[in-house]
């Protein structure tokens, strides 16, 4: 069965100087989105099946500053499915190094496209909604969905 | 005079087999939104004089794939301000080696806070709006600011 | 209280070119390292409640080749304590994109040494064994360490 | 109509931690060769309508250290043709964030060969000059090429 | 004749900030095993002549921290052979910038196996052993060969 | 003494795919200009026992392609010594994988100037000329510095 769990992506990461911004010791924003397109995109792999694309970032939030040094925990998985297309949430947690308690640090949705080998579109298994987490997160999905559409002046389906 | 045209950040990238995501060649998504997140970047610094930070993604379609030995053309300018924050537009364009064509590849909207030298958010010069096209801009940003914040159920200010 | 599945890190990792060894695609030996350096030292870092430096690779195997566009999972927890040493084990298997299956790809054995702001050593907490699980590796670990100082021609204390 | 104007390559490119050379913050020597490298490199594609290599830096002097956090700005034109080669100059400046002035940090001239689809040499087109200023690198670019190759001994052709 | 000297690889690197863990500018342990792979993985090409696969690190000591800035010597040479695979001994050292003198910071074993062009183990030329020190290093690699095996619970042959 | 032979620096090289241009496999001109930075300044390091900054590259050729898989052998050493500046020549050759032939690939003449803590210029010992090469050699960099100064303007002194 195919629910929003059985796509979960989890990885940890650790901030390097590498991936800083410079003197101030924060994490560059880009890497954090490559951190972000690499988790979620392995839950819509996950649940497709083989081989997808992103089609979009449709809203990405960095709400606190991640540091040098700091242990990163992202986690994914699919909210919604629209015939060859999937909407993937992934949240990004900062953990604390004693209590590691966690906090917040960027939210983030993507839209993946299912391809084939030849990289034409192909349809994507339904998400069976199990939990009332999942149920909610599939409506807002979906009206993100439809409010995007109407934004770009088209019709929803 | 600080117009979005004072603004604009230009940059041409080469896709090179390190940018991309696999045998297909095509350029991994995570190097695209790095690119455009230093472009984008360059554009509020010049606009705001001074240090900023990424604080959302607000769009970003993957229009048409890019592809190994493509080269591409980044390019940025502030749409709109609001005290302390901008949003940026960007434009990724793939060139045509031979006719020099550009085919649109990639569209994002950015948000980036300006920041003082203790990461505190400091006021942005206010947008000279110049030509329709500024005008038209700067309308779409603050509709895309405040329909986000009506979805977010805030009241916008 | 503080076991070995208190200190475990879960790493998800995409095969992309940039990891690679040649056109045959293999993932390089020393980006897995890399990987498995970080994701044990995480495991470490939890444990102990700080900052960590690896002190060797006691043994790393690698037991299957890890291609392009693989998805890797990695897993590490700490299996021994010795004052100021802790040994972790990490497990990296490959998903089978379809079935989800896990090959086991790569077993390593690390130790990291606690340190503090003057990166002098300092000590660790006891570890707590709950399952028989726990015990094997804990034996098996105080074993190899024991055997390594023999070799060494050292005197375990 | 093929002028060194239409060939011209903007390139622009802020200083990160993991460009520079040490805790002093200054920018890596290399990483600035790898920019010109690319930004040279598209200037000659341009002109051409093709692939290039890299066939030599005729020379490249390092006039003030770039420093981290710097916006970058690089400008590359071809000045030069000769059957199937070509120079092309790149001006490296670094942009004051506040006055927008920019200081002439790096001055590179290389040499490219037009290549084909199977790595042979091919003939490039004319280069049209329109200004006083394309006909002054022109001939500083031939004198430089004939002094090279009495350099080396060899009749220039 | 194919001695331990005719393999010996020889490598300097020079630590950059991009290469360190931190704010306190040691040397990522990655990024250490990374040079070690391939200073080793080229003494067993050479002593092979052809491809090889890195199949275990038998052991990997960091014994001195390494430092941004730090001058690193790596030495690599072909100790023991065994039908398809070969022990390579790989020795860091960090070099005194005024005195030029060497400071022990590493040491590693790692197992090569040696590979034709359809991936398969081929069988590698018998190692002649000239100096007391080639023997030593033969006779403590194939200790170590054995006493693996049989903490493995396998018969050595 | 401190000749051209004690500031000698070696270095080997694996190049990888993340270090080619394309599909052709063929090594980044800029990657080898990274490689060849730290060897020559590794050699100038040596030489004036302090820290030193690229001044110029005073001449690069790329005499044959690097390709994928090859291993290569870069070894730089200070040619002449002027005030607080010194010459370094680079050579960097690819070895056969089975006669360990060397063909010449790249030769790459730097300038880099001694620094001290405050950036500022340091005079740089005298180079012992010891062999008929090392004078060869000597003279032929002062002729390149002179006929630099005076293709400049400016009067070598």
């Amino acid at each position: 069965m195919l629910t929003p769990e059985t796509s979960r992506c989890v990885m940890t990461q650790l901030v390097m100087p590498g991936h800083t911004n410079g003197p101030s010791g924060v994490l560059f924003g880009g890497v954090m989105v490559q951190w972000i397109d690499v988790c979620a995109g392995v839950a819509a792999m996950r649940h497709s099946g083989g081989a997808v694309v992103t089609a979009s970032i449709d809203r990405l939030d960095f709400l606190e500053p991640v540091r040098l040094g700091n242990v990163v925990l992202l986690q994914a998985q699919v909210n919604y499915v629209h015939r060859t297309s999937m909407e993937v949430g992934c949240r990004v947690e900062i953990e604390h190094p004693l209590t590691r308690q966690l906090r917040y640090a960027t939210k983030a949705y993507l839209t993946f496209v299912a391809i084939d080998g030849e990289s034409k579109k192909r349809p994507v298994p339904t998400l069976e909604l199990v939990t009332d987490e999942d149920r909610r997160r599939f409506a807002a999905a979906e009206k993100r969905r439809i409010d995007r559409l109407k934004a770009a002046g088209r019709n929803p389906t």
